[in-house]
C-alpha cells in the first residue's frame, strides 16, 4: 500500500506536465496558422477520435459523384496531427473534376470499383495517368491538379487521406466559374473564348 | 504556328525551373534526415505513384493477424510527401500487440469486419478505447502505445495512413523480448517478474 | 602576440563546428525533399549569393509577357534558405495566365507599371482582385489559382518572392492543353467541350 | 542632440515591428497545436528565463528515483523555442522505468554517479545500451522506448534536455497497469499472463 | 436549373470545409508561437492582401538611411504564410548598420542606385560582400551579421523579404548601445573599451 | 518453436520497413538542408550515441573561457535529431563574448559556480540579464545576442543544449574584427572609430 503512495505521488507530479499528446479542435474559437485551440483534455471523450465515412454520400448530380470529407472542421481530433481524409464516391460515369489541395499531398485508396487517377506535374506538365482497382494506393503529390472517375460500369468508391488536417481543396470549375470573378478576366487568363466562360457560369451559378 | 512557338519557347524557359513536385526515393543511395535522394524525374513512371494493399497478409502465426506496410521503403513515391500507408488483417482473434509509431500520427479505416481499437495518453495514462465497425475512422496522435483487435468472429481489415512517409513501429513485446537485452535489465525497468521474462524471451526468440 | 595565438587557438577550435550557415546547391548532384547536397564552403564565394533580375524578359508571345525565374534551379545559393525569386513582365495586354505554385506562397512587388493582379479561394471560391501601382504589395497565398494583368496602357515589371526556395510553378493552360492527356479525359473533369480542348491543344502544342 | 532624436525616431519606427523574439506561455489560455499563447513582452521579466533544477527530487519511492520536469508546464519560457528540460535523481538501485517521449528526441547529461541508459530501435528491435559516467552524454532518438538505471552505489543525477517545449512522457507500466484499461485486453495486446498484469495493476493503481 | 441545384448542393456540402487558405492576423488577440489568431474569412476584404512600400522612407537622419518593415505587425495579411517584406532607403553616405534577422533568411532586390552589402558567416568568419546595381539580387542567410551600404552618389533604395512572416530585426548598435545594460557588461564582453561605449550609449540614449 | 518461427516471419516481413529511427551523419558525404547522409544502421555502434563534455576546456586564454562544441560535427549521432550541446568553462573573471546562435535557441545549465548571463531582445533592445548559481537554467530565445560570465571567484561550468543539431556560433568580435572586412566597412556599419576598430583587428588576427 505505501509502494501505491509513493508511486502515485511519482505519478501526480509528473501529471502537471503539460498532456497535449493531442488538441482536440475548438471550433468555436479563432484558429491559428497551427490550427485550433485544444479543448481541455479532460472534456475530451474517446468516441472524439472516431469519425464515420462508412456511408456513401449523394451521387445524384451532374457529376455523378460525392466528396465527403474529414478534415479537421468536421472531425475535430485531428487538429495539430497533420492528417485528415475524405470519401470519394463515383456513380457509373462519375467524374471528381479537375482539382488542387493547396496544402496536402493525397493518398487515394480504392475500396470498391475501378478508379481512373491521375496528376499534371508542374513545369514540365508531363500527365501521370492510372487505372486501379480495389485495394490499390495512388498518390498525388502536394498542390498538383488532379482528377479521378469511374473507370467501370459500377459503382466506385475510395478512402482518401492527406498530409494536413486541413488540406484545403480548389475544384478548378468552381473557382473559374462559380463565383463573381468577371467574364473578360477570365477569358484574359485561360485564353477560353467567352461564349464557353459564360455558359459555364451559367451552369455552376456564377456572374459576372 | 508562330504563336506555339512564342508560348513554347516561354514553355522552354520555365521547364529550367527545378521539377520537385515529387522525390522518388532512390532506395540505393543513404538516407538523409528529410528522405532519400529523388530518382530523376525523366526515370519516374506513372505506375511509380501506384502502391497496393489488396491482398489480406498472412494470418496463421501467434497473433492471428498480419501488417503489411507501403511506407517509403516499399513504396518509394511517398518519399518527401510527408504520408505512408500500411494494411492490417485480423483473422477471428486476431491482434495488433501493443506497439507505436515514434513519427507519425495514424488513420485507421475499418474495411471488413469490427475491430476494437485504443490508444493511451502519456502523463495522465487515461485509456480511449473505440470499437469500429466498416467505414469508421479512428485516429492515434503520435507516439502513444496502441493497439487493434478483432472484436467479430470473422475476418477484420483496416487501411491504415501515417503523417510521414516514415513512421517507424515499434512493437513492445518485440521491443522487450525479441533481442538480447539482458533479463535483469528488462525486469529491473518494466518490473515483470524473471520467470514471465525468460518466458517471453523464449517464445518471441530473445536471449539474455 | 601571446594573446592573438590564445584567440586563435579558441577560434580554431570552434572552427571545427560545422559552417553550414548556408548550403549553396550542388545541382549535379541528386535532390533531396529538403533540397540539393550542398558545395563545400571552401568552395562558394561572394557572387554566389548574388543574382540579377534587372532585365526585362522577351514578351514577344502570346502572352505578351514573360516569367524569369531565381528558383534554386537558377539561384544555387537560395538551397535550404526557404526563399526564391522571379521577374514579370507585361508589355501592353501582357497576361501571366492562371497558375498555381504547389509549394510556396507568393508576394509580388510591383517595379513598374500597373497590375491587375488577384487569386481565387478554395472551397469558398472568393474572388479577391486588386490593381496595383509601382510600390505596392500583394501577397497569394500558397497553392491557390492566381494571375497577374497589365493594367495600363505602358510596360509593367513587377519582382516577385516565395516561401521556398523551389515553389514550383503550374500554368493552368499548359497543364490542361500542353501534353498528352486524352481529350476526352480533360473534357469529362473540366466540363469544357471537346472543340475548345481540341482547339486549345492545339495552339499549345498538345496531343490526344 | 539632434541626432539622438533622429536616431530615436528611427527606433520608434523599427518597434512597430512584432516583438516575438520569444512567447512566454500564457497557461490559462486554451493550447494551440504550437503551443500556448504568448504574455505580451511588456508583462514579461528577465527571471521568466530562468529556471531552477538544482534540488534533486524525492527518491524515497519504489524506483527510488524521481523525474522533475522544466517542461512548458513549469517552464513557460520554453514555449514555441522547441526545447525542453528535466533532471533525474536516481539513488542507489533507483531506476527510470522504460518510457518514451512521443514528441522528442532527448539528450542526457551525467551530473553525478553513473548511469546504465538504453534504448532499443523500432523495426529491428537492436538494443543500444551504455554505462555512462559523470559528464558523459547520450541521445535517446524520439518516440523509442529507453530507460535509465544507477550503475553505481552512490547517487546518480542527469540534466536532460528534449528536442521540443512538450515533450510529453509515457511510462510504460502506467500505460498499461495504472489505469482502468481492462484486464484481459492488456493480456491481450502484451501476452503478458492475467496473473502477473492483475498484480501490477494492483501495485500501480490500476482497475479493470 | 436542376444541375445548378445539385452542384451548389456539392459546393454546400464542400464549403462546410475549414478555409483556412489564409489566416489574416487578429492583432488585437494574443500571438501564438505560430502567429496571431486568424480574423473570420468572411471579414478578410481584397484590400487585405495589399500593402504599400512605394513611398521612400525618412533618410533625415544619422545613418542617412531608413528600412520600413511590412511584417506581419504592419501587414497582417502575411500572417502564417512565412514571408514578409520591407523597404530601405539610403540617400548618399546612407548605411543600414550591421544587424540580423533571428528569425529568418533575406533576399535583397535593389530598385535604384548601387548598394554594397556583406554578411559574415559564423565559426569562419568569413565576409561575403559585394556591390549590387539595380535589378541585383542578394540573400542574406538567416541570423548571420550583415550591413548595406549606398555605393552611389545619389539615392538608393530596395525592395526586401524574409522567409517569415516575423523575421525581427537585431541592430547591432541598438543591442549594445541604446538600452541600460551596463557599460561594464557592454565592455567585457565585446571587449570594446569604456570611453568608446560611453560615447556610443550617449549618441543612442543608453544608460548605465 | 512453430510460434516462434510464425512470428519471427513477421518480424522479418516487418523489418523490410525503413529503420530511419535515427540517422548518424556520414560526414565525409556532402550536407543536405536537413543534415548530412546517415550511415547504414547496421555499421551504428552503441558508443556512436554517447560524447564526453566531462573535460573542462583550455581557459587559459585572452577571455579566460573556453566553449566546447558537440554539434552534429563532433558528435554524428545527433544529425536530424534537432538538439545538439556544449560545454562552457569560465576561469575567474572568464567571460564568454557577446555572440549569436544563428539557427537555434539555448538552453544553459550551471553545472559549477556562479554565471551572469545575459540576453537583448531585437526591436525592443531590452536587456535580460540574470545571475545563475549551480543547478540553475536560463534560455535564450534563437538568434539573439547573448553573453555569459563568471560572476563569482570560482571556476564555473555550464552545459548548454540547442535546439537544433547545427546551431551554428557567431561570436560578434571575431564576425567584426577577425577577417578581411576592411575597416572603413566595420566603422561605417558599427559607428566605432577607425583606432578602436584597427586595434581589435590587431588583437584579433584580423587585416584590412
Amino acid at each position: 500500500m505505501l509502494r501505491i503512495i509513493f508511486l502515485l505521488s511519482l505519478l501526480f507530479a509528473l501529471s502537471n506536465a503539460s498532456v497535449n499528446d493531442f488538441c482536440v479542435a475548438n471550433l468555436k474559437k479563432a484558429e491559428t496558422p497551427s490550427g485550433y485551440p485544444c479543448i481541455r483534455p479532460i472534456h475530451v471523450k474517446p468516441k472524439d477520435f472516431v469519425f464515420s465515412l462508412g456511408t456513401p454520400g449523394n451521387t445524384t448530380n451532374i457529376i455523378n459523384a460525392a466528396v465527403t470529407p474529414g478534415f479537421v472542421a468536421q472531425y475535430p481530433a485531428l487538429n495539430g496531427l497533420g492528417i485528415s481524409t475524405a470519401r470519394l464516391d463515383l456513380a457509373p460515369k462519375g467524374v471528381i473534376p479537375m482539382h488542387t489541395h493547396p496544402g496536402a499531398s493525397e493518398v487515394l485508396f480504392v475500396l470498391d470499383g475501378s478508379i481512373t487517377a491521375g496528376f499534371i506535374s508542374s513545369s514540365a506538365n508531363t500527365v501521370y495517368v492510372q487505372t486501379l482497382k480495389a485495394g490499390q494506393i495512388m498518390v498525388f503529390p502536394q498542390g498538383l491538379l488532379h482528377f479521378q472517375i469511374n473507370a467501370g460500369k459500377s459503382n466506385a468508391a475510395a478512402f482518401v487521406t492527406f498530409s494536413s488536417a486541413n488540406p484545403g481543396l480548389q475544384i478548378l470549375d468552381f473557382a473559374l466559374f462559380a463565383n463573381n470573378l468577371p467574364t473578360d478576366l477570365v477569358v484574359g487568363t485561360t485564353f477560353l473564348d467567352p461564349v464557353t466562360v459564360k455558359k459555364l457560369k451559367s451552369v455552376l451559378g456564377g456572374t459576372g
